[in-house]
């Protein structure tokens, strides 16, 4: 049986682009039985970006709620990684077995080494904290821990699981078959969806649609996409729209069928704007109303990441006294 | 109130020369009421050099029976360090505080590329691992997760107390005061021993006495201890004479007092070494005994470090919940 592993950056709020492209497949997957699917808030790797106490504890609770709210399967391990104290654990060990040359060509690590030294030659290594230099062994002992073989990642992520199995495959050499080697899963299909401006929807391009936007902010960021000038009656081109690319994003064949007929026939912008917010917010409104409701609810949130961490520990800590003994840490007697 | 905090590395037997320089004092200093002593076995300290369970697991054996044996008090808090997971969630959370530069410049680092550097300059990390490079910051993790403001080191590891202050103190400023700031403590009188040769004692001379040899071996090793060629009833001189200085090490000023004049009077070598042998021999029988109980009772060394591994969790639980609400990872609600 596989193990799929998927973790999940508790920074930002997730916006309709990530939605589409990440959140929907992934909800989707968790409800496939014929694997066991761990899902993880990585928290400590956010601590490698973020040193906002205050956005930390904020984003870790719109995150879980957002995951939930969107439906994620109660079969799967939904866990928060600061819960589960043998991933720390884990990572120290896999420290002691990783060459620090491996980390030097972390394509993270070098590339802001090449973008100190396109400003001043002086110091490769400034403000670059130990934290990005070493968080490819955090995520080695993420993947590890739970033995799963299966990574989905985005192909940024690609060399930091190639390293997971390096390391993996160390350990096994050196110490006996402990770890299972991980593989990196690339979905090539995974949709892009066009911001406001038309661009890919991105936060650094400040051109999104947050996912559980109120429905009068929803309204009035549609009703910024971008357009061209083209007039009502004027037969338009779905396939260079912004609004098309998004409502088709959401809709079934049919649907989008009688959206390209209505283009061809000449729908005024306003008017797709109109019916692209009513067609979202249909589609939006259950899951916001339940976001909603998870975040008046911390402590329930709270309740359901202890259940996940139970869970995720039931796994990691009898894992965790099997790798002590390996490494020669077993309890005395 | 002072807090005093000494690691123990867990690698090696202990000689005579390790207990006269560092474990005599460190247990006369364990019965000091007016300070709080916290005592660790370094076990993921040791993993750095060690890939060998079997010794590791002997090794920590050997190491906290030495130290019970020699009279470590009850009083104070000994633990073995991967009996604590707070601290490796302190090492994390430190690593994410921590800058690149700051490790760049560690001693040991340093030194171990300046090898590579002499031998081959291709790869100036060649052999390194992560775990050498990163030790400084584990060590952070040890000092401040007890907040321990004395630390008893030998020079070379001054440099890591200071870093860990350089840590704590980014931590501090950024955060809000969390950590206290760590002082080395160096005794410049720490006893010296020669070894067998006359040079000191060290492992790596392989001239040590092993603190709980037994009988015979005790006396078999000082029977070999270097003199010169000066015949019986010559008057000889205790300042050059290795029997003499550890004799006198272990000795009341008293009693060294009429072990010169048996110098001065031209006592035999041998007869010299007998009496040394029969003086080391009475004040290590009872702690060898000891050891050698202990040795046969793993578990009951074993429950003695959880019960010191649940007096430092005491600490670390509690204060480890602080600084996680420090950095924004308290429970959600």
């Amino acid at each position: 049986m596989d193990t799929v592993l998927t973790g999940i950056t508790t920074t930002g709020t997730p916006h309709i682009g990530n939605y589409v492209g990440a959140i929907r497949p992934t909800v989707l997957a968790s409800f496939d039985t014929s694997v066991t699917s761990f899902y993880f808030l990585a928290d400590y790797h956010s601590l490698v970006k973020s040193r906002d106490p205050g956005q930390m504890a904020c984003s870790t609770l719109e995150i879980a709620a957002s995951w939930l709210a969107a439906g994620l399967s109660s079969e799967c391990i939904f866990y928060r990684q600061s819960d589960v104290p043998e991933i720390m654990e884990l990572t120290w060990i896999l420290t002691c077995m990783t060459a620090k040359g491996l980390m030097n060509r972390a394509h993270a690590y070098k590339g802001a080494v090449a973008e100190n030294e396109a400003t001043d030659k002086k110091d490769p290594d400034k403000g670059i904290t130990m934290g990005l230099f070493c968080y490819p062994i955090l995520m080695a002992a993420d993947i590890l821990m739970f033995k799963a073989n299966k990574v989905p990642v985005g192909k940024d992520q690609i060399q930091h699981v190639e390293m997971a199995r390096d390391i993996a495959g160390r350990f096994n050499h050196h110490y006996g078959e402990t770890f299972v080697l991980p593989e990196a899963v690339i979905d090539e299909n995974a949709a892009v969806l066009p911001g406001l401006d038309g661009r890919k929807m991105s936060k650094s391009y400040g051109n999104i649609i947050p996912l559980f936007a109120e429905e009068k902010v929803l309204r009035k960021l549609i009703m910024r996409i971008k357009t061209n000038s083209q007039e009502p009656g004027e037969p338009k081109d779905p396939d260079t729209s912004a609004l098309f690319s998004i409502y088709r994003a959401f809709s079934s064949d049919e649907e989008a069928e009688s959206i390209r007929k209505l283009y061809t026939g000449g729908i005024a912008w306003g008017e797709m704007k109109q019916m692209l917010f009513e067609y979202l917010n249909e589609h939006l409104k259950e899951p916001r109303e339940e976001y909603n409701k998870l975040i008046a609810a911390p402590d329930y949130v709270e309740q359901v990441l202890q259940r996940g961490a139970q869970k995720a520990r039931e796994v990691s800590h009898p894992f965790m006294a099997k790798i002590r003994a390996a490494i020669g840490l077993q309890p005395l007697g």
